[in-house]
């Protein structure tokens, strides 16, 4: 399908969702089509632009060349010099932006109500709210109107939203993607953040919006190898829950311990304590920081376009002391020794992005208190410097979807999405030879519905050996750490009815078993019988199946 | 000397030198002589005590167990529950301690006169101000009553002092020496320091206050091999400076070009910008955090005790918004980066340690002005997070101490000691045979007035041979690194006068040659003629002279 076609389609789905608050700034038609016949002209032309075609929409406090920056405030607007880099950098890609969203003004909230430009009601249930502060953001993928979309995260306006809504949202470790031409709602914790609608869909768009060059990057944490370590916390420190809430979260333990994750407990007590401090002690002094002064200028000039309770809490934020902060800094600092310390050697917190998803009624009924209530389980995680990965596991009991968060050490955001992986419905099945992308038996995949998940290798404990088939494959072997090597391997994820017929297509000498990937888990993948390997060429020196072809071509 | 007669001589020192002001808490003399005597015993029972005998004081704002923990006002006294660990750890390893020492109250000042047990007055020149905040400290050294003493270092409190009284302040990087049990001035920027007559004493001190629990200790950030790298400001950007201090600093400069370093120029700015944040932006509220609601009430019953300027100082800061903070913090981070972008790899920022040397009549009148001159090369220091070392450099045109400091980045503190010592009078020798401590011709060695400075190792292109002289000596022989290995040396420093008489009583087969040194520098050192290495036996696979003895013992 051409990116024009796309756009097309796009325009048709906005129309089609009549969601006029989504968007603060949606580009005229015609401009984003003479653009998405330029990408096409390009692509005809061979050049390569891995995000071809991926449509992106972003949150209204970032900015865009060309649209004005506003941050939910049209008093506020500016005329950005040029992209955001983040913007930038999944334009350069081939993503191509269709307008601004709509947000809780100044990224102050985690209901998506806060805005002049209209609350953004839930993509599955209008009746209730989006989730913020990047709600347009999150509801213009979950309608699939965009592929991507960026928004920010301080609070959890990065995964409240993905949650409500049944997407996912990544929110980047500090620092990872460049905050710069965003409208800072704290700026020492603010993140930018991706949503998509799936987990390597979202993992494929960091990895252009990820830059070394933000943040000193340290080594990835070492792990002890074994099984995947999650941690969760007593079922009585999770608070009052929704209906059914438990129940889902529960299930999704379960989910990670059926995958072969080890799940341990521990106490979630620092983590509650500084999730209250983000907005009931001195850190909200920040917003006053970043805008402070304009609210003040604008209430007296009269307060037009002001969110009222956006403007309370930034104005109430004038007067707190600097010698709170100092306090609140020390203690934060103290609490988060002990939570890294609850952490431990676990790879991953597994939490309820959300204790629940309230109507848009109760939430004007109560704008603090119901805000307040979102954030138990997101607020303290910029706080403490963590990486987290928002997925959807499964429904509540209002069949809406229901969302969790795995929430590791810095830099460990790709460990997390991987652990969150496991969460996604179907069965990873490793492939090292004709079934790899672009090989001869790959289309076989994409038709039982497979999805690519990750490119890795083996662990370093196999050879590879050209097999005598038509088409040709490789066969693979484990012959332990002292004699293998690494091989080329891709994850693939795979609806269950899809392993049926995989299974029942096979063909001999092939076999499917059990395989150890470079991290140390096992999925199920490839393998071939001993019979087939007498006579057939080693080419594991190769590093893979591809490596080998390359050598032949 | 026993520990007992060392603290008889320290008393009456203590008499002799009548400057009362020194002490808060001086430590009765019986109850003193009674713990040097129990030392005394250990150390004939043949206990290692590699402290023994070394008088300490600390600091008035640092727990001592059994004396009140006053911080300068006597209003806030409280009992600690035993030593700070600092004071642990030089008492664990044979330190004695004679009391608390007087200070700026509160910690807060650069000049030692902010307090109601009086102003301390110059060791050298009672006219003019000892420095402060570790007023008593200092002096306590300079005056030789105690070989060691702690102080802190919030602006420069470790610093100031030691360049006035013309002894060696080490600021340890942030959290290498723990501040537990010390009253804070500002908590997130408190260093515990200590002060020394000479640079290895010091660092000796420091060896035993260092522990890498209080910080994670990253590995010393690498350098480019050659000769240390020193950065030096243009002249105009040190400001005004006292009379001949400019001369002073130059001729310090001159000092390390000679001793082989390479000087280039970086733009002061970010430094003097931020120190002038330390007091006059919101950094100062984090002493409000400390003792404002303390010195609030203390204020309400009246005042007792309180130093004015102090009080004005803490009270003053109780108003500062936390979001004036958050601005601050923001902007104290791009100095940082523009600063360490300035410093780029030199090994240090050679600096005056003060810019001048005010008179108590000076500070009397105008307590506030004066005070912020001290602090216009140290206050950035800690704001930074980077390391210091402050030590005598020559004498001002008043025939006074003056003071240079290296500063250098977070954990460079051994290397910053390193570069400090070029500045200290004297040759610098390496020995690595009977010169040795512990070996025949030490002697010699400590008869010319040398004093031990470090032990290391030759660069790693070296060999060792055993020579057949009396008394038995080792021969050095450089082979480059293809062939040769690192031989344990130590670096003496020889008074000039010395050098001469050592060359004169040097005994054939013996030399002084050019050594290469672990670090890369080049000292002078004792070498030997090729002709005795004949027949000689090679011990270089013994690491060294002593090494090798060891095998033959």
């Amino acid at each position: 399908m051409s990116v024009l076609t796309r756009v097309h389609l796009a325009y048709a789905r906005i129309e089609a969702v009549d969601r006029p608050e989504i968007w603060i700034d949606l580009r005229p038609q015609a401009e984003v089509e003479k653009e998405a016949q330029a990408i096409d002209a390009r692509l005809a032309a061979g050049e390569h632009l891995p995000l071809a075609g991926k449509l992106l929409a972003a949150k209204g406090n970032i900015d865009v060349a060309g649209l004005k920056t506003t941050a939910g405030c049209p008093a506020y607007a500016y005329t950005p010099e040029g992209d955001a880099p983040a913007v930038a950098r999944l334009r350069t890609a081939g993503a191509l932006v269709l307008g601004t969203t709509n947000l809780d003004q100044f990224a102050t909230g985690l209901v998506g109500t806060r805005s002049p430009h209209g609350a953004v009601r839930g993509a599955l249930d209008p009746a209730r709210i989006s989730g913020g502060s990047s709600s347009g953001s999150a509801v213009a993928v979950a309608l699939g109107i965009v592929d991507l979309a960026l928004g920010t995260d301080t609070a959890g306006s990065g995964r409240v939203p993905a949650a409500f809504n049944g997407i996912v949202g990544l929110k980047p470790t500090r620092g990872l993607v460049p905050a710069t031409g965003v409208v800072p709602a704290c700026a020492s914790l603010d993140c930018v953040t991706v949503f998509a609608r799936t987990l390597p869909e979202a993992e494929q768009a960091l990895s252009y919006l990820a830059s070394p060059s933000g943040r000193e990057l340290p080594a990835l944490p070492q792990r002890a190898p074994g099984p995947w370590r999650v941690a969760v916390p007593p079922t009585a420190q999770l608070g009052e829950l929704d209906e059914g809430w438990a129940q889902a979260y529960e299930a999704a333990v379960e989910q990670l311990v059926a995958a072969g994750a080890e799940v341990r407990t521990l106490d979630l007590t620092p983590f509650t304590e500084a999730a209250a401090m983000l907005y009931g002690g001195a850190f909200v002094a920040e917003r006053y920081t970043a805008v402070g002064s304009f609210v003040d200028k604008l209430i007296s000039e009269g307060g037009e376009g002001l969110d009222p309770t956006v403007a309370g809490i930034i104005t109430r934020a004038r007067d707190i002391p600097a010698h709170q902060l100092f306090a609140d800094q020390d203690r934060l600092a103290a609490l988060r020794t002990r939570a890294l310390a609850e952490l431990g050697d676990a790879d991953a917190l597994l939490l309820p992005t959300a204790p629940g998803h309230p109507t848009l009624a109760e939430v004007a009924a109560d704008p603090l208190g119901a805000n307040a209530r979102l954030g138990r389980f997101t607020n303290s995680t910029n706080l403490f410097d963590l990486a987290a990965v928002a997925v959807p596991a499964g429904l509540t009991p209002a069949a809406l979807p229901f969302g969790v968060m795995l929430i590791g050490p810095a830099f460990t955001d790709e460990r997390l999405a991987r652990i969150a992986a496991l969460l996604q419905p179907g069965l990873r099945i490793a492939v090292v030879g004709a079934h790899l992308s672009g090989q001869p038996l790959n289309p076989q995949l994409l038709s039982l519905g497979a999805e690519w998940e990750r490119t890795t290798t083996t662990a370093p404990a196999y050879r590879l050996h050209a097999l005598s088939t038509t088409p040709p494959k490789p066969g693979l072997v484990h012959v332990g750490e002292s004699a293998g090597a690494r091989i080329e391997a891709e994850v693939w994820r795979l609806p269950a009815a899809g392993l049926g017929r995989l299974l029942g297509e096979l063909p001999r000498p092939m076999a499917l078993g059990r395989v150890e990937l470079a991290d140390g888990t096992h999925v199920p993948g490839f393998l071939c019988e001993p019979a087939a390997l007498e006579g057939a060429e080693d080419i594991t020196e190769y590093g893979g199946w591809r490596g080998y072809l390359r050598t032949r071509a």
